[in-house]
């Protein structure tokens, strides 16, 4: 052999930019470290009892369905349920609408292969979810990002940005991720209306819209969109793909999403979930189905709201009580997030090695951008997770993280940096 | 709205291949049809009791872990399970080199999304495996397709193929699908030889090399390739990406496969899966870890040996008792699936719909030759499954397909065409 094996694949391989964020987060692993990093739910609340009970029924009644093929589609009845759930919103959601996907990273990765050629631009959010880039980075996607408030997405900019013709918008409405913030019905109804306009499809992921701690409801985009369709149109879904997830609601570790879009768009996301894996776990499905059906879901959701809420306040109050005045941060009303603005010459990256001698953990800002988006504007944000961590570390966490703060910026002062 | 939302997504929607097959199979759901199509295991030889007990033990002594977010590599003890496994037959595995992944589909769409650029030929079998074609369809890949005979691919024909400079090499050596041939010891020396020679890697899919119902085990290529790199070479591993799977030995409802390949590439897999579905089920990994382990599977195996290797006896002797002489089929000496010959002027297509008629299914050939690859041959080819059905349903499904066959081919005499 002539060439090292390792030249051979680099020369056959793509180029994949390593995921910086992914190393970094290895350095939380320590169990030590308090880690505010990930957005994962609490362990704790897992109802076991139910997923124990859910586990003997379908063995013992379903065990020749449960562990064999099923159908990429997904398992009927949990397709059904979705319909239902979704429904309960106002979408007019029916079984044919629903795609069970595994997880709603899947859902991404689908939309990517679906809709982007090498080159098309995506219009996202400023920040937007990490996750999403990652998938539509694969299909060479070029990105339009547009700025968000404390109110979401800035429609008021939308009008340029849209006759530059991107492929599609991908909008986090609800407690959005990393910005916790969440898009006003007024924007909502100017979003849809514009998605109409230019004849631009809106992927709306919507993993947390379940765990709101306060405030009223807000129509989904799928809805408004349906709204503003002609009551003649013979379409019960138009112009918005709409995806959710147990990843928060019940387990993330059955890898269970789901897209709820017209049934021409389903059919061609099947063709490719086919090629992708399949089908997702049909056991995962059929015991989430058990464990969620009879509204059991829906309780379970009420309990989570209580204790993420009490998670979020705990969190708040910490950092009104260590964090020096220099820094702000958002007050979500659900979700998972806080997002913290540094001040100018105060750096999130160095901020996250400083807080790892404090064994605290975060998500620095940068990854939240797309790569030709806001240039370094994620240098000045940091992401907390307020879900996983219980009351008391999250009190700590919060302490230590504002002395590695501290000590960072009295560095700044003394190098007249600040 | 000015446009009807079909044409709308249909404009920015990538053209997908509708899947011929996919749309036959649809019509083998009816109860009353015997179907030889799918690749299902045996539904009533899932280990029900083992999996019983591996909930329970999992739920109790495990819950926060089985049911969180995971790593992407996969579940440490089932990736160490799966080394020690591999090890068995000669590769050099350590955890490292093991990616869990969403069934073995989801090994095939990594590779293709790891190594396809459009336009990039990849080397195939004719015929192939056609979820194989389908997951590297969507990346653009063009194919060179190389025949085989009894004895599997036909390596004495390899060498203009490989001079036209296709990016990999995708192999069944072990009972193939479709064609139930295995890959002789002395063509796996010459193809590993072969792929070192022109510096062009192998992906060796091995789903069914568990499943050998005589004769003796065959050296995997990824051992042989092993055998033949210098030994101060430092890689333990080398120009074969080698995947296999529980789907046929365990249960495919968990979509539990693997890759076991050289670290640098396992590490851009990673960064891919990561994109794609985050990791694959922590539950389903957990389970499996725990139903297989102690040497259960290697016990289990043993069982479906015995039992699928009287049904390909039923299957056999069922054809010899009841089938024209004009028809051929392969002798496999595992795995689950026959290959049928039709003669000339008989087309496979056509008799599926009469068999349908007769309340009995099977995949036509053509899914199985890539589509720039030998042309028509696939019409005179069928694949009969052996595994699923029971031995009473094998003896009547052949007859009524007796039947099917035996009608096609009166009318074919009537009219002359053969």
């Amino acid at each position: 052999m002539s060439i090292a094996w390792t030249s051979r694949y680099a020369l056959r391989t793509k180029a994949i930019k390593s995921s910086a964020i992914r190393e970094l987060l290895k350095l939380t692993q320590n169990p030590e470290v308090i880690s505010f990093a990930g957005g994962l739910p609490a362990s704790d609340l897992f109802p076991r009892a139910r997923f124990e009970e859910a586990c003997r029924k379908v063995l013992e009644q379903n065990v020749s369905q449960a562990l064999q093929y099923g159908e990429t589609e997904g398992y009927n009845p949990l397709r059904e349920m979705i319909a239902r759930h979704t429904s309960r919103y106002g979408v007019k959601a029916q079984t044919e609408n629903v795609l069970i996907t595994t997880g709603s990273q899947q859902a991404l990765d689908l939309i990517g292969k679906l809709l982007i050629n090498a080159g098309d631009r995506v219009l996202v959010e400023a920040p937007t979810y990490l996750g999403a880039l990652q998938a539509f980075n694969v299909y060479g996607a070029e990105y339009v990002s547009v700025p968000c408030d404390e109110n979401g997405l800035r429609t008021d900019l939308l009008e340029a940005p849209l006759r530059s013709g991107p492929k599609f918008m991908y909008v986090l409405p609800n407690f959005q991720n990393p910005g916790g913030t969440t898009l006003s019905e007024e924007r909502r109804r100017a979003l849809v209306l514009l998605a109409d306009r230019y004849g631009i499809p809106i992927v709306e992921d919507d993993p947390y819209g379940q765990l709101r701690y306060e405030g009223e409801h807000l129509t989904p985009l799928v809805v408004l969109d349906r709204e503003n369709m002609p009551r003649d149109s013979g379409y019960t879904l138009g112009n918005v793909i709409y995806l959710s997830t147990f990843s928060k609601t019940l387990a993330p570790g059955l890898r269970l999403g789901w897209i709820v879009a017209p049934p021409e768009v389903i059919a061609k996301l099947v063709q490719l979930k086919q090629g992708a894996d399949l089908h997702t776990s049909t056991f995962a499905q059929i015991i989430a189905y058990e464990v969620a059906r009879e509204n059991f879901l829906d309780e379970h959701v009420k309990k989570l709201r209580i204790v993420y809420r009490e998670r979020r306040d705990v969190m708040l109050e910490a950092l009104k009580l260590y964090f020096p005045s220099e820094i702000n941060w958002t007050r979500p009303k659900g979700g998972l997030f806080l997002w913290l603005t540094l001040p100018n010459g105060m750096n999130a990256n160095e901020l996250f090695h400083e807080a790892l001698k404090q064994n605290v953990a975060f998500v620095p800002g940068d990854s939240f951008f797309a790569p030709n988006g806001q240039g370094q504007e994620g240098r000045h944000h940091l992401r907390l997770n307020f879900s996983h961590a219980r009351p008391e570390e999250i009190r700590e966490g919060v302490r230590r993280l504002s002395v590695a703060a501290k000590t960072q910026l009295e560095r700044l002062r003394i190098a007249g940096q600040i």
